[in-house]
């Protein structure tokens, strides 16, 4: 880095007219009389000066950093999660620090030792390590995984999800359901979908096949059970509902090339409800998961961490959008 | 944060044996006897000592923090790129900053404000601003945009990706084509792929319609004129260019619901060439971008940012990749 010519501490202090140790207490949120922080603000504000950050935070042992755990940002989910978790950061002044596992838990408890060592104010964390303990020594809010009563956790209200998925299907007509999931076998909250939707269809007498695929398998057994069972001429099968907008969207297309039409003989929901940036619409009807308030409920969570009850779980409400996968009206789109 | 009970620099030099300006010189990589190196390393390794970067940035002015400017992460080539770009730093031992702009100038200029005052090594950016800027005083390197000769550029060969997609679909049969884009209306790198097409077009004798469409529209004219010259029943049309395979598939799925059948009707070449999740196949045929090189070649120049001659401009090659939508044999595809 070449020498940096904005202002400093010491010109602030000069126009402001205080010492250096009242500006500084400013900056650190510290105790300091109301005028000389209207003063000290101002001229912070005259100058356009610019804290430097990585000294503020041996002194006020604060980083104003947190650090991002995620698996992977090729999944549409986790891209818009982050998205959003790092405007709600940089709204309140903090800073985002990615960290990427690629599904590997040596990789995940690798970035919380790093978080440690770095003093990140702390960490929110999508993870996927089967075993993982938490030392109990960082701040840490996890997204879709409940790892104990000391760590919040916050999610959609999958069970619901699931719940809504089948109510829908059946009161649209259909008559015979299917629900296909691909995950990586770490149970999760998402785990919820399915225990929703099957407890909804055994409420409503309606059928309801189950297939739960590894995603460190290939996808062929999914894609030849629907060829089989639905692109046979007399499809099983009237209702899908998937695990993701990803897959809806796959087995639309698997349908579309194989004959099928789509919402005419099948109807589909998907689940994620991630907004085309194109059309602004969904993919496909879907059940839609709250993607900016989770970040913004993680956030808070974090920035607030030693005032709020551990152990908090927050569950916030999906909804039912239809995208033209199902026999209703879809919803806010321009096509 | 709680405080920390991880070894500190002076339990390294207890057990190596040495003054703590010692280990400080090994750490901060200053010039140092080689016995004294090896018995700093030695235990540093047999403590799991891991520097306070905090610290060590006000000594070494250097922070071992790269940042990533980038408009959002809901487009997928943004997010895969993001993705390789976290993953190439934090194997260097480097940490990301994600700064999201969300595709505004002010927010763009904001970051880099940020980026300098909190001393970062540098940044790499995708900007939009169609006015930024560059004070010099920051090590930047620009992804897909040339912004003047002191700043380093990586992009992948946009021209070429458009004369392959033209050579392809002609190969293939196609003897009237049309190329569609959406584009935020700032100049950058891809607009040469819509050159790249029109000249092979041009040179095969084989007419080519373009029509470009800025983000800030709706994208209703792309498709009515979709439905009015291809979806009426006599497509004038017969080989289609997206700018994306996003684009592609969207365009994909319309002509599918208006029974136009791709590719016998219709072939259809996006860009991008990102693989899906699930089959690890393309979505679409398409102009494959390589976005791991490319990731990886940003980190190297912004590392090596005062050894490189300034003003490197990276092009990277692209390859065409079949992928359903043209009448040629998908690559990798289990299905």
């Amino acid at each position: 880095m070449k020498p940096d010519t904005s202002p400093t501490i010491k010109d602030v202090a000069r126009v402001a007219g205080v010492s250096l140790a009242t500006v500084s207490k400013v900056i650190n949120n510290l105790p300091v009389g109301e005028k000389s922080r209207v003063k000290v603000e101002e001229a912070i504000k005259t100058l356009g000066y610019e804290a430097n950050t990585f000294a503020r935070a041996l002194k006020s042992s604060k980083t104003y950093t947190v650090a991002l755990v995620l698996p992977s940002l090729k999944h549409p989910f986790f891209a818009h999660l982050t998205d959003e978790l790092t405007k709600s950061l940089m709204r309140r002044g903090y800073r985002a620090l990615l960290m990427i596992t690629n599904y590997d838990p040596m990789a995940e408890e690798k970035c919380f030792a790093m978080v440690r060592s770095n003093k990140a104010d702390g960490a929110i964390a999508l993870t996927y390590s089967p075993d993982l303990t938490v030392s109990g020594k960082m701040p840490l809010v996890t997204i879709d995984r409940h790892l104990g009563d000391d760590v919040p956790c916050v999610s959609s209200d999958n069970y619901r999800g699931g719940e809504l998925a089948a109510k829908k299907l059946i009161g649209l007509g259909c008559r015979s359901l299917l629900h296909l999931r691909v995950t990586s076998g770490v149970p999760g909250e998402p785990d919820k979908r399915g225990a929703g939707f099957e407890f909804k269809c055994a409420a409503a007498g309606v059928p309801c096949r189950t297939i739960i695929l590894s995603d460190r398998e290939s996808d062929l057994p999914l894609f030849r059970f629907v060829e089989e069972h639905i692109c046979n001429g007399q499809p099983e099968y009237d209702g899908i509902f998937c695990g993701s907008d990803l897959l809806a969207c796959q087995i639309l297309r698997f349908l579309h090339e194989h004959g099928v039409s789509v919402p005419e003989q099948v109807q589909i929901i998907g689940y994620d409800g991630i907004p085309d940036r194109m059309t602004g619409s969904v993919s496909c009807s879907t059940i839609e998961q709250p993607i900016a308030h989770m970040a913004e409920a993680s956030v808070d969570l974090i920035l607030n961490f030693n005032n709020t009850s551990v152990g908090a779980n927050i569950c916030l409400p999906v909804k039912y959008v239809p995208g033209g996968t199902t026999r209703d009206e879809p919803q806010a789109s321009t096509e």
